[in-house]
């Protein structure tokens, strides 16, 4: 009897998790019925993540209405289960919720993150978790902090403007005003540690382009984000340029973490936590990981790598499901990742790949395991 | 040490099966370095049969200028090789030769079918081949017929016009201004034993359609092929409704078997015979056959299935390479083929996806070997 750990993220703008995680579910048991599927449905912090992370521990979402990310009020909310409240940054401030008219991260504000975070204070949480992924933003978490009672002052001593791009006026942080609520609360901010503030692989950077910054923008940014960085340095006497995870949701992680202390940890190790993960590897045959795209990024701390190191640790076969094989896919077999298969089958233009998704992925799943089991029965090579 | 029979079709628009083999080749010494590659490139009769044909003979092609199907002039060919001629349909009829803005197989014609047989008699041919195949026609071979000096005559005794659809006005077949050498000629067509003239599953109505007939026209020339069918069993008092292989390329196979006593041969029989795809099968571990759309129709006669039969009677594995999963591919699971697999990465237009195939096609290769030699650690299921 087979027995598979079916671990996908979800398929971004397109899938959650769990939606993921049944239409492999589906696909498997076309092929081998008598399989036992264990499924662990994973979030990585990003959009959505509050919602699954309600389901998956019995909390619920609370509603809040913030400032978005270009300045217009959008409908967010934070999940809060236990006495924890987990702050979804993307709901608040993710690339989604930027106007593709607008797209320009030296103007978008993490006002609405730090909103959240008020909200969830207001709401009596002793432990707050701001989850990074998909942001919209590059400010260096200056829009939050201001929400929350800091400012950001130029060389006349006044506020500077929302957006990443004002920080290059900056001077000073004066963290006076802050809401004295935050000294009684355990902060944590879940980031990519692989996500660096500054530097040529810094989040401006790598990111800029796919948040919308011209090539220009992008290196004002990085100036800006350099700029930051000596700012928080002399204000915490820590230097955000070497933390991990540091340039997490467009610097929020180095902002957070250098001015109200928060902690930044790995999201897996985080999200993982509340999972039984470890122990559906270790009883796997197979494991099934799936995202969106398998590219060159995947193998810089995506789920399908995470998934496929912790699988490798017990020795277990992983295959990743995705929409999209991307340039570099092939560095994720070097992460644990065996092989790769993509769902489409045939010439399809994305709106449509989206609304088959769930066909496509149980389709494809059957072929795959189809051609494993074939595999099974030829004569070692 | 592994050994691989590649015995693939063409891509049909795209690639023919020399490239696709060769594609497939380097997608395998990507993940199995050492594996035995054994190439059968295979053809049909259809589109490019004559060109690769030619060339696996050590003979040459024959330029012919024809009456294309719509009546305008086209540059054909036919093979030549010891004492035989392979007149390849598609290149004096096929789909191709029909521009969109006249897709009617109500109007066109395979009168440059029975020209290329008659240039073939005229260069000495002993033996002449007709391969069907990805026809735009369907006027039951009468075009052909008459090129070569029949006639069809309607209720005036009148010669009727070209096209299936004047098939409706026919009333005799007049056989007397046939051209003397073909008595002497050993005749046969390469068909599709399934493709039949008549009834519900006729050629008007399987392939009326994707050479553009409306549901109306589909109608008609059901019709016609069926008065077509009474006209033929009253010359040649033989009934072709019941001939296997009548309806290949729009009835051309039954045309030329009622009036020149042409005899229908399945076309693997006949391509096959000059290949030495048998005994690559019976020495292969692994059989990986490929074609540009797998799906219904594939186990009608198609070559993946033709070589997944073939290959089933040695035991073989055989998986199945496609750049379009279709309707109804899973049909081909009962026919041979264990696993199917698409080439495309991600969103995809047909016109990137051809002008990429030889890539897609190896990297998809690679891809799946890796699955199949991943399944080979896998435990049993």
């Amino acid at each position: 009897m087979l027995r598979i750990a079916v671990a996908p993220s979800g398929f971004k703008e397109c899938l959650d998790a769990e939606q993921v995680s049944d239409a492999i579910r589906t696909g498997i048991s076309r092929v081998a019925p008598r399989a036992v599927v264990d499924s662990v449905p994973l979030i990585d912090g990003g959009e959505g993540s509050a919602r699954l992370l309600a389901r998956a521990t019995g909390g619920h979402l609370v509603p809040v209405s913030v400032t978005g990310p270009v300045g217009e009020a959008v409908a967010a909310h934070f999940a809060r289960f236990d006495g924890t409240a987990f702050v979804e940054m993307a709901a608040a401030a993710g690339l989604s919720l930027v106007p593709a008219t607008h797209r320009d991260p030296g103007r978008t504000t993490g006002r609405g993150v730090g909103e959240l975070i008020s909200a969830a204070l207001e709401d009596g949480a002793r432990r707050i978790i701001v989850g990074c992924g998909d942001s919209g933003i590059c400010d260096g978490g200056a829009g939050a902090l201001r929400a929350l009672g800091a400012e950001i002052r130029d060389e006349r001593d006044e506020p500077i403007g929302e957006g990443g791009i004002e920080l290059l006026r900056a001077r000073r942080i004066d963290a006076t005003g802050l809401d004295p609520r935050l000294s009684d609360v355990d902060l944590a901010v879940a980031v990519n540690p692989r996500n660096a503030l500054c530097g040529p692989d810094g989040v401006a950077r790598r990111y800029g382009p796919q948040k919308g910054a011209t090539p220009h923008r992008v290196e004002q940014l990085a100036a800006a984000m350099s700029h930051w960085a000596g700012l928080l340095a002399a204000h915490s006497g820590a230097d955000p340029a070497a933390l991990p995870g540091g340039g997490a949701s467009g610097g929020l992680g180095a902002g957070l973490a250098g001015v109200l202390g928060a902690r930044l940890e790995s999201r897996f190790d985080t999200f993982l936590a509340s999972t039984d993960l470890e122990q559906r590897l270790r009883t796997a045959d197979l494991v099934i990981t799936a995202e969106g795209a398998i590219d060159a990024s995947t193998a810089l701390g995506k789920i399908p790598t995470e998934v496929a190191r912790r699988a490798k640790r017990h020795g277990k076969p992983v295959i990743a499901l995705c929409g999209t094989i991307g340039p570099g896919a092939d560095t994720s077999y070097e992460h644990g990742i065996d092989a790769i298969t993509g769902i489409l089958t045939g010439p399809t233009a994305l709106p449509d790949a989206i609304t088959r998704a769930p066909e496509l992925i149980a389709d494809a799943t059957a072929r795959t395991l189809r051609m494993l089991l074939l595999g099974t029965t030829l004569r070692a090579a």
